[in-house]
Formats: structure tokens, sequence, C-alpha cells
């Protein structure tokens, strides 16, 4: 039924948004002694935002919003001892080992053996590449995609590189607007796995994802059965 | 002759190099009242090695990489406006338009009416697509392939994805060590136009260069008389 498989990796197949939230609580405590730290969240996704189009996603690029950060909370007190500590707290993001989310290793066994799956995800090259390998699930995947930005014109790119019908594309994925909506929009089908931890910057609201219709799922390890029903149509 | 023509990007189609000079430039000043100017660009390149597997290539890389480093020859003492301010020198790096090299429009229009033509480049992929993107060339490539590394490995399997004879692969480069000798070894062919400003990184030994063998050229615009001088033995 389908051709082709595709599924997002952060907080799809493997943890991700957790580690960020770790790293920003180092930086609270880092920053305690400065009393900025109800400022500090608000102003870090600030930061963040006005960066992605100077940077891009990923961890190097949110080491860089975290220095200007603390740099400007602290209105340039902070010292660069503790500077080098936000670098470190970057490294030590690059350095964690990847964890697979519940049912991703069973159902990419699984599904390897039926479909060509690959992986579409945006952030950093060297992150993702670096990830895939230490996952373990690099071979199953026929395609790993990693991209700027997941919008519906970025998809239809893809598809078209692959001589990929819409509607013989799947997408798997935890954001709403990245992962499903696009894909839906171009005629593709997609499910969507939410995961506690979402980042506000891919939050849509609940009228944006009414307007469409997608599979939803808790859990990867639900995936097989949702396939062998669909194809049961 | 070639079905698929292949050209690194920095250095090779648009100036890169120079603007990282100028940046240790800037941080050579920054740093002045510390007296370590000496040590500074050892150290940065230092830094910067020690740093590739963590962070891989770009501008991020090298803006964190500056601030360590900075941080460091200055044992701490550095203040955090003057940090500010070398997240700066990366910033501009990022603002700074593609300046195409010599010969590289007319032979890229030329070539691209009668082959197939690629990117393959190192770095960030942020970096990359922004410079494809601000370069103006961006429709005369079939695809862009940025990649981590440039091994002969990561060479194969670009020519399997897309299904390319190595001897019907032509790669373009000025490093001997990513665009060349990898290419060489798989049994494609390759054209080397050296640049003034080579990465200390990229260089490789005389005597490992010699053993292969390769054309070379001085800038793009020799490239379609070489061609055509292939076609014709």
């Amino acid at each position: 039924m389908f051709d082709f498989i595709a599924f997002d990796a952060d907080d799809t197949l493997w943890e991700n948004e957790s580690y960020y939230k770790k790293a920003e609580q180092k930086l609270t405590n880092l920053l305690a002694e400065y009393r900025v730290s109800e400022f500090l969240v608000d102003e870090l996704l600030k930061t963040e935002m006005r960066n992605i189009a100077t940077y891009g996603y990923g961890i190097k690029s949110f080491t860089l919003s975290m220095i200007e950060t603390a740099i400007e909370l602290t209105e340039g007190k902070i010292a660069a001892g503790q500077i080098q500590k936000i670098v470190g707290f970057g490294k030590e993001m690059v350095a964690t080992d990847v964890v697979l989310l519940k049912g991703g290793w069973e159902t990419i066994q699984t599904l390897s053996s039926s479909h060509t799956l690959m992986i579409i995800t945006k952030g950093d090259l060297f992150d993702q590449e670096r990830k895939v390998a230490r996952s373990g699930l690099g071979d199953s995947f026929k395609y790993v995609e990693i991209v700027s930005e997941k919008t519906s014109e970025i998809y239809e790119k893809i598809l078209a590189k692959y001589d990929i019908a819409p509607h013989c594309f799947l997408m798997i994925g935890n954001s709403l607007k990245s992962d499903v909506l696009p894909v839906v929009e171009i005629g593709g089908q997609a499910v969507y796995i939410p995961n506690s931890t979402t980042w506000v910057h891919e939050m849509v609201s609940e009228e944006e994802s009414r307007k469409n219709s997608y599979h939803e799922l808790e859990h990867l390890g639900q995936l097989p059965r949702l396939l062998d029903k669909l194809s049961e149509r």
C-alpha cells in the first residue's frame, strides 16, 4: 500500500527535547546568582527563534543561543569561566547516548523487511548523522534526508527526487507542524505520535490541526497494526 | 562522456576560506591587549581539529572554537562583552554575500545545458543551503549533496544512490584530500583547481598526491575546454 514509509527522528525514533530541557536547567542553575532565572526560559526561546534564520536548528545553534542569552541577561557580568561551562553543556548533549522511544526498535525491524523506510529529519547534519549512527538503526533506512525546514515544498521535492507518488507515501512523526500537516497537504498520509515534551516552536493550534485528517498513535509499537488495518480497507 | 559532473562548493564555486581568515584577524585584534596573538592561529587550529569530532565543520563550529580558544588563551580573563563580539564575528560570516570564483558563473551556465550537474560539499547543512541559494546557481544543479566528510566510501554511496558508474563521474574541487584523491581511488575522474587560500586541514603531501592521476586547472573558466579535449580522445 505504501511504497515509502518515512520517519521523523527527534522525539519520534529517539529522545531529544528532554536533553534540551536538561541543558536549560543547568543554565538556570549556573545563572542562579544573577537572579535572572524567571526570565531565562522565555529569553532563551526568543534568542533561539531570532537565531534560526542565522544558525538553523541543532545543538551548536542552541549552545550559541545559550551563550548569547546568558551574556544579555547578566548584562555582561557573567565570567568567561561560566561561559566555558555553557560550551560544556552543549558538548555533553553531543556526547549523550541515543535512547530509542517505546516500540521503536521492534517496529523498525519489523517494517524494514516489508517496506522501504527512510528518515526525514530537520536539524543539524552533523547532529543527525551522529544520532542515526549511534541508534543502531542506520542500516534499516534506505535513505536519510536531513533538511533545514519541513514544509510541503520540501516534501514535494523529496518525493519528486525518489519518484514517489504522494498517495504511496506515509510520514510518521511527533510534530503536527513539521511531520503531519505539510504531508497531508500534498496528498500523502501521516501518522501523528505525540511526545510528552514537544518544543513550543513545533506546536500548532487545535483549530489548525482539525482542518486536516491524519492517524494518531500513542507510541511507535502500534504502527505495524495500523498498517495492517489500512491495507485491509 | 560524463553522465554526472559534481562540484565542490567552498573555494571551488565561491570564496570561503578568506572569510575564516578575516574572522581570525578580527579575533587577533580583539585579543591584542592580552598579548596572545602569536599563539592564536595555532591554538585556534588545534581547538578546531579537536572539535571536529564533536561539532563537524562550518561557521557555528568555528564560532564555538573561537570562543573556547579566547577563553583558554586569556585564562578566563576575557570579558563577556568581548565574547559577545566573537559571536558577532560568526554572524557576520553568515551574513556575507556569496562571491563566485573566476569563470564560475559562465562555466556552470554552459555545462548545465549539456550535462547533469551536482554539488557535493562538506560542511554545515544550513551554511551550505544558504550559500547555494544566495549564489544564484541553485537551479543549475540537479542534486545538492551535503555530507559530513568526503571519503571514498561517501563518494561510493552517492554514486550508488544515483546509479552512476564511476568512469562516468567527474568531480571538480580545490582540495586534493577531499575532492580529488578519494574520487580517483574509486575509479572516477577528478579536476583539481587549487585555491590561493587552502585550509591547512585540507592539505596533503606532494608524495601522496603524485601517486594518483588527475587533471589540474587554474580556474573554473578553463573547464569547458578540458571537457571538449577529453571527449575527443
